[in-house]
């Protein structure tokens, strides 16, 4: 079952409720909750081996891994680290070392990143299972911060994309760093309109903003910021670096939008040194996301995101048509 | 690696400060966080196929016992549960109509014990790996009601548990009511002194409470109530009944103590229908758990806990030493 799938079925069947009211439930990178005067984001991502990191992949690079993709959804809607907590269930691979290891990243990534593990589970995984390391953040909004959805985008935005883009898969995947000082500074000073981390690839995740916004988009083709790791990763696929742009997942950079009286701001008062590319704009015509050429032509953007847990994104897969 | 050995270890590396105060870190039923003007209990924990469940358990009932040992321990702490999430690594078993009946066990949980699930992650894991279904909960401490401790215990305190003892594995451990209205209860007027919620088996539970607590304790061995199922399962095993409802994990009934004054209200204002044993009392001899005969003999306790993710508990393992 695709993740899409089943959290379009989890949208329709949320029940019960809670102590706190949900503000936001499933469907976007955190669930935003009101707990008394307090507003908390709540959010949880598993790394699975086979699936999110190789055979070969560290311990400690995997404890990273699955925090940062949490510290990740949290900057996305513009929320501060509270805590986190962690369950293992280790399999293959596994061992006293490995699971030592996989908390050494976690540990590693909470110092960095201002996000403690203040619990855990720990369980031994069956003889050749799959080793799970499945985390849950809390985050809080605060200096004036409001959560931004997914939903926020109005027409004629500008879309904003943080970092390069692409191949991420031949060693960033593990290693990245989450937006978090650009994401609060997004929400701080009430820039961004609309935001999501790229997991499943640009054009899937611009897709997922303009299916809860109700817009559509164009992306200047010239303008997509590829990286180094998305050229190399062309030269073996046989697909060009634009694609890998468009369609690789796991790039943890920040999507978003912003009313057209912001972007001068935005730009002048970017706080950190990160690379910041102006995409494109939304558009009026929902769902509807295309590619516009450096002639002025302008076709369906065609490649598919990356869907988690279904191995990596192709060519002409489905995900990216924003419907 | 053993889950207490683990959880030893992270403990001594709990790194990072975060953006609210970690009250209670990790070694708790849930951690406790303040963010702003709210204490917000913070709790995970995962069943893995195979450690947790069979190959035949439906879908629904592996959900239902993700949640509710969850809202376990926000019953063992007097949380009152806001929301939980939820990551799927679906493996063996696995498949779409699986994945859809593991929700549904969720959603039922959740809208019997009003623990919504906002969030969710959704991954296939390899051919061949086990099904992993990790949840995280956030309660809230309302109506007056102060955390309750594994640390909280004092010398000279009855010692109580809810419910019947043992042979869970026989069928209960999929289907379990957590104690939620009692532990909230017992937070709420102030009764309990220390609590736990029953998962690692009588033995091993009444020993972290102990250990949190620098004391030590006397259960009266003809105080503990066996189950009908530990019977049946001692009819196996060639271990006793009583054996079993010491040392068989997974039982989920609260376990906790009371100052000898509450002793009186605690029995004459219980507030359900559900059993309430008075098991003994705990002493200054720390760390000393005993078993105390009819004939006012005293030995020790002398069985293991389960320890999760290592199979069922076994006689005469370590664990319950409370050292």
């Amino acid at each position: 079952m695709g993740e899409l799938a089943l959290i379009e079925w989890i949208r329709g069947h949320a029940i019960g409720a809670g102590a706190g009211e949900v503000v936001v439930g499933p469907g976007d990178d955190a669930a935003i909750l009101r707990i008394g005067a307090e507003l908390v984001a709540f959010a949880t991502d598993a790394v699975v081996a086979g699936i999110h990191f190789g055979p070969g992949a560290a311990g400690s690079a995997v404890g990273w891994k699955a925090l940062a993709a949490n510290v990740s959804d949290l900057a996305a809607v513009g929320a501060e680290p509270v805590a986190s907590v962690a369950a293992v269930a280790l399999g293959t691979p596994g061992g006293d070392e490995y699971g030592r290891a996989v908390y050494e990243g976690l540990a590693a990534c909470a110092a960095e990143f201002g996000c403690p593990v203040v619990g855990g589970d720990v369980s031994a995984a069956p003889e050749g299972a799959a080793t799970v390391v499945s985390v849950s953040v809390i985050g809080r909004f605060a200096g004036g911060a409001r959560p931004v959805l997914r939903s926020g985008a109005a027409p004629g935005q500008p879309v904003y994309v943080t970092g390069e883009l692409g191949g991420s898969g031949l060693g960033r995947h593990m290693e990245f760093r989450p937006r978090l000082a650009e994401g609060l500074w997004l929400a701080r000073e009430g820039l961004a309109a609309a935001m999501i981390d790229v997991s499943d690839g640009l054009a899937a995740d611009i897709a997922h903003i303009c299916r809860e916004s109700g817009v559509g988009a164009v992306i200047d083709e010239g303008a997509v910021p590829v990286s180094a790791a998305a050229r190399e990763a062309a030269e073996e696929s046989g697909r060009t670096a634009l694609e890998h742009a468009l369609a690789d997942g796991e790039d943890f950079e920040l999507l978003f939008t912003v009313a057209p009286g912001d972007a001068a701001g935005l730009e002048s008062g970017w706080p950190t040194d990160l690379r910041l590319t102006r995409l494109g704009e939304t558009t009026d015509r929902a769902g509807e996301i295309v590619l516009r050429t450096a002639a002025g032509g302008e076709g369906p953007i065609g490649v598919g995101g990356y869907e988690h847990g279904l191995g990596g994104g192709g060519a002409g897969g489905a995900g990216g048509s924003g419907a």
